[in-house]
């Protein structure tokens, strides 16, 4: 079984921390594939960051596709351009803020989250609400590092630590989600910290595409996740032009 | 890893079925305990069943807990239990409505429900509301055969999967979720016919768990989820008691 | 008229109380049974303890139909095994949560519940949600007392009537619904102290039981609570097996 | 106990059919007052009609303060100035649809509401969200008869009992609730005619108002419906000027 | 084009003030006709005042109809009327709390309502759930001034300036909503002092209007908001009748 | 004032027809700046499309950024790329499906929408649900025509005004909202046909935009909307790097 991880960022570190948290849960029979775009920002961190990653993530799903792969994860916590993921993916595609709420929401009553900059925590909240966890989801919360400053600032770790914390103790939660890529790696230490199961959504992701692979299931395209009709593209995006 | 996969009824052919269908999309590394309680309903077709199907699963939960188990799937659509079956054990457990409306949602925008007799339409609609998936669930459909008649009756295959059809076309679901352990061996055949995905939540319920207990997660016990305190308990329950 | 009060668990000095409130309130007509069933626990304060009063209940209601009981209350703040009642009684059900909440909701735009321990305040909610008060909900606050407690501390009507005060100034409250049958002896003296309505379920649930049975009014059966089909039940629960 | 209903309609001899079925369900010590307000409209159908009924509804509810009234029912089915009348009296208020709703929201999973014009639908579904009925409330089917009809019209009968039995099997719902005052003395005839519970707001809000004076609660006076701020008023509405 | 602001209230220093808003925004081809109702409270702080100040709007309505009135404006926080008013009018009716929460959500994630006294803000969250905003308004808060002090006391522009800034931080919003149409001229100043757009329900209420007067739009009038059939009133509204 | 309409599509005839349709609403003091990007999709009909729309929408709102513009319309029913937009606008930017249901929703209850290609309608729904409107959108309903087809299908005009006519009886709506920036000229001609108001975004979108520019306000700045972070973005996309 062949699964692609797409970090949506440019940040080639990031993607390799992102494939070897992905790498350390899978089964035998499954290969990891975790790439960046070609195109895209360096760090995802605004609305704007995460539509330009789009085109990026869209180009990696339809290389996939002609290389036989069996599902994917987008691996930034704003899950960008997921439904245009499905209709060009045949086998599942799941971002990492779904993968990570829905471990989470099997763990108890409620979960918090805890995200990088503050202006990421409307993205969430949209997130949350959408697939359906708006009950089960009890906060979001910033911890004020840039996305790259977790791989580089000294503090990273205890000040993530310190958020989670603080949002468990806040909230009244049964568990914590990272909500950054840029985490992953974190998540077993601050579990064992503050005493709460710890949600890092690249790991849950890659298990959860290597279940439905192993299931059978794919992208119901029957409807609104078909194939999209051929088109026309211009400008910077003539690459994309299907027929 | 072992995870204890429970019927809630008491049907012994039923749990023969669901332990093989658990067992089918397994790991190498993981072993499937399939069991039905030594007490409880023969079948579950109303809430008095449902209810007095709970005593037997959590003695099940119970004794799993003792034998080192990592975790548990409550394998009855109506997710009997699952609360408490969270207090008792340690590592994570998911009901098979639980797991496969998760499982459907990552496939498309919205599935619809085939079920067994139209009087358990309104626990599937609850459970659907309780885990968020209100949106997402589009229509439950009920195909009026008694749970017990989908291993005898000749026409079942044909009955539920025409079932199946007509919610995919009444609801324009992208997936099919079967409402019963006991359909967990049409899944394919149905979706083969139909031309979507269907899911089915013994297969699907076995999966995430064996994903969450890989990435070291379990239920949550720093609040609502902590063992419970010692109780006693008086008549026929005698047994449960706790000190 | 003939009204079954249910003390879900075996503290036969909880049930004297609640039958005593009970009684207090119910026209010339109208006979209060109240019972605690022969089997369960012997308080109710987790999720276990929950689904194991259930069995117990479910015996009662039966006993109650061959008796000829016109209308039952529930007397547990969690309302175990309601859904299953309704499917054997022909008269109405009401569990005590449902009883309270319905009656503050009349009394202005939101109430508080003050509960026990603070496992049980996630049940509450999830009652609140499934009977359409989420949003005349305002907040649910445990006062940290177990159950028995509340019969023996003699600090126990202090602790539960400021834990009322600190809600209402919280949640700017127009009343305050006690969240555990054992507190039903408590009201005027907390709405005296504090200034606000209090209800209490029991009270309330036994009028508005009598209210349905004035009216004629019984549990629907056309559907979904119709009388479940037979059953056979085996272990420790072959009492339950109808044919 | 005085209980106080006023029908905001001008009809007398739709208040007396109100007062006669408020007066067949009360208990031996609670006298019935029904009254029609000596300004408004002659029957209800538009939100104009129910805006005019406000005025009248008050100076009921202030004259019926005067009289040392225990509690109030409101006899049309869009609860007209229900938080107006709650802010004037210190014992509770009840609509009919308020009241209902509860009742039917009681007997099973959801109820259908069968009222008269078309036009009133739109107010009923309101209602039911702003109770937290949104769920329960699985239709609501207009029988184009205008309120008056109710009492001329020799068919009304046979024409709201077809309209709640299609209600019912549209809907699977377990009762119905009838959308108006007027319809008040149709119920136990509907009933047995289509099998299911039908609920007159009239006399479940009757009864509701009684259980609550007899519970000692009262409209929560801490707040939004503290008595208003005396105020002057000006123009035909002169005589309602507080100071 | 004639638009009609309508302040229910009928103190008219107020409806001088709510007028030149309204002037201040609209076309060079658009006339504001600023009305009080003949009759009607002095100010707006109850359920009480709003009850009693629908009839005087009504009339004032009616009376545009037959002027040529393209469209109204109700100006006063609590929107009295509006659905009565839709049935009157062929053109739009927009209330100003309807205008200022559509005009706050299209600058954010989020905004703030800022009231006079605290018993009002049930009604403005009523109004904020009914037309879809529960979501993006983020808090109510009081600042515990009468509404005819916003004009005569001193500190009114500071303590209301005040009360937006600790919204804004408490409530982390967008934008801030001033919930009363006695506040209209203190728009600009409070946010250019706060750095967040703050708005004004009299102004965005007369330009919403007008745009839709513009685009050919009216109150939909096939079913529920067509003009009502006619009615005899009696008593002080007998000049209401229609025929 | 100058507005910036943008067409996310590269079909300039369409551009026309959509500038001409603002045009035709603003104010003597309004100058519309219509345009396409220079790189993007020929038309926009599915979440492959959307996506790849939303760099071109981008550059044009920076580019409008850069030559002063006061408010932008988003001419297509998706909405793609509003809240990146709103990032980098300082004035308002409204896309025309929130536009088109913010109007509707001022006309009455509920209204229906009508789309183009079936696949959209999810994209529909989410963006009502976004945006509060889940309520009021009462159905949405494709009439299967290519987007393109609506410029040169003869029968087009004859499809769409169908399609409005069914969706208004079976939703019982009070307007209908068509759904794609290329039907904006066929508004006044449907709703004269099918007797209820019929909301094209386009005009709609460009005079609420009008209106806010009038009111001072713009996108709320102080958090989530905030200008973003320079960002370094590589491949086809490095034209969009910010320092």
């Amino acid at each position: 079984m062949l699964i692609k991880v797409i970090n949506p960022n440019t940040t080639s570190s990031m993607t390799a921390t992102i494939g070897d948290c992905a790498r350390a849960v899978v089964g035998p029979g499954t290969v990891v594939d975790a790439v960046s775009p070609s195109m895209g920002p360096v760090s995802i961190e605004s609305h704007v960051d995460e539509a330009l990653s789009v085109p990026g993530i869209l180009a990696e799903i339809a290389r996939g596709e002609a290389a036989g792969v069996d599902g994917y994860v987008i691996a930034c916590f704003g899950d960008p351009g997921i439904d245009a993921a499905r209709e060009l993916a045949s086998g599942p595609v799941i971002g990492i803020a779904e993968a990570a709420m829905h471990a989470a929401s099997f763990l108890g009553r409620g979960f918090s989250v805890v995200t990088t900059l503050a202006r990421t925590i409307g993205r969430a909240q949209d997130l949350a609400d959408h697939y359906g966890f708006g009950r089960q989801c009890l906060g979001i919360h910033a911890c004020d590092l840039p996305v790259l400053d977790l791989e580089t600032d000294p503090d990273a770790r205890k000040i993530v630590t310190e958020a989670c914390r603080i949002a468990v103790e806040t909230d009244g939660s049964d568990a914590v989600v990272l909500g950054c890529a840029g985490m992953a790696d974190l998540c077993r230490h601050i579990s064992s910290e503050i005493g709460v199961p710890v949600v890092d959504g690249v790991a849950a992701g890659t298990l959860f595409v290597q279940s439905l692979v192993t299931l059978g299931l794919g992208t119901g395209k029957r409807g609104e996740f078909a194939t999209p009709p051929p088109k026309l593209y211009t400008g910077m995006l003539e690459g994309f032009s299907r027929s």
